[in-house]
């Protein structure tokens, strides 16, 4: 077990947007990247990129940029994603079966490895050659299988209880879609998509002709 | 058009977050609650809770707590939530479905006016009673009728290209599910989702036993 973080949370919502604009970077076949170029691109001051990248050792010179390729290891690497983490589904409607779809086509480590839910109609249905399960299942499929993430993409009614059982089979982690704030003990870590939340977010910019995210982000929260 | 809000970018993020138990307390006819029990409750401390719904003045009162429903009222007005909002979506594949059948469902004023797609074999369905149109039609659509928020949950090659559709034809919000970063003038607001972003956070918080938005929360940016 790695030693517990002392990168701040706000560095750590950072941290995949640096990755996903390096990756674009190395797939451009770009090699070195000052901070004012990171800057332009991403819209965070270059003083917080240099600020936010000290935190992984030397990867800048004074002149020359960053190494993207050694930077975007080494973010992957502080990010976990050196590992993989096997990861299971409830709850199969539109939104699941989108996730279900993208992270097929995620390219890290995060593979699908069960499919659960409670309708009979979708039951046996299979989805990326993955047969949905009864929900009835899914905790004896704990006992049998290390499971390191939950997604929960079911009802908000079901969602603390879905939770309960990825809890007793010793999942290390839920991402929640449902609507709803989970009871969890605290070594589950949890990430919640609020996607309603943010639409409210954007009723609230439009109503005071706020400018959104990007106030958030100058706020360096993002 | 109302005054630009003094609100912080954090207490913005946190009001759907209250006005969504506040809701649940409604639905179960509670009328007033403590800041300790919100705190109990949410998972914000109550003086973080205090000193937040200080901003909306004086629903709580020493010893008797907040009124539910005035509070509630109050912050779905200052979230904009007394206004109706016409959305369109681009990209109707499993997650722009879900966005369309889950916000049907979500009561307050965030009507779907349009669906566009490229895609031939989707062109022509209909979802929730609109029929999918050619996104070729997306700009004269947009001459044509009110648009206040843009949703783009198409592919990111395709994302910035209806960002400038959208701005074009004069919406006033993008809800971008794409995982990119859209370039928009300043007076047009933008909520990204990126649900990759938020599953590679999950990772880093398993990888090292970290508690997740548990420890965001308490840094109080959530």
């Amino acid at each position: 077990m790695k030693e517990k973080s002392r990168i701040s949370p706000a560095v750590i919502k950072r941290l995949p947007i640096y990755h996903r604009y390096l990756e674009e970077l190395m797939a451009d076949n770009v090699e070195r990247i000052s901070s004012n170029e990171l800057s332009s691109m991403i819209g965070f001051t270059a003083s917080q990129i240099r600020q936010d990248l000290n935190n992984f050792g030397g990867f800048g010179q004074q002149g020359y940029g960053y190494n993207i390729k050694a930077l975007y290891n080494e973010i992957g690497k502080i990010m976990g994603l050196d590992s993989e983490y096997s990861m299971v589904i409830v709850g199969i409607g539109n939104l699941g079966q989108a996730i279900a779809n993208h992270t097929k086509y995620y390219k890290s480590g995060f593979p699908i490895i069960g499919i659960f839910d409670i309708n009979p109609r979708l039951i046996g249905m299979k989805i990326n050659d993955i047969e949905v399960q009864d929900a009835e299942e899914l905790t004896s499929f704990l006992e049998e299988h290390k499971v390191d993430i939950g997604i929960i993409t079911a009802d908000k009614t079901a969602a603390q209880d879905i939770a309960d059982k990825f809890i007793a089979g010793h999942v290390k982690g839920i991402w929640n879609f449902a609507p709803c704030d989970l009871k969890v003990p605290e070594y589950v870590s949890v990430e919640n998509v609020h996607v309603t939340e943010t639409l409210n977010e954007l009723a609230y910019h439009i109503s005071h002709n706020d400018y959104g995210e990007k106030d958030v982000r100058e706020a360096g929260i993002r």
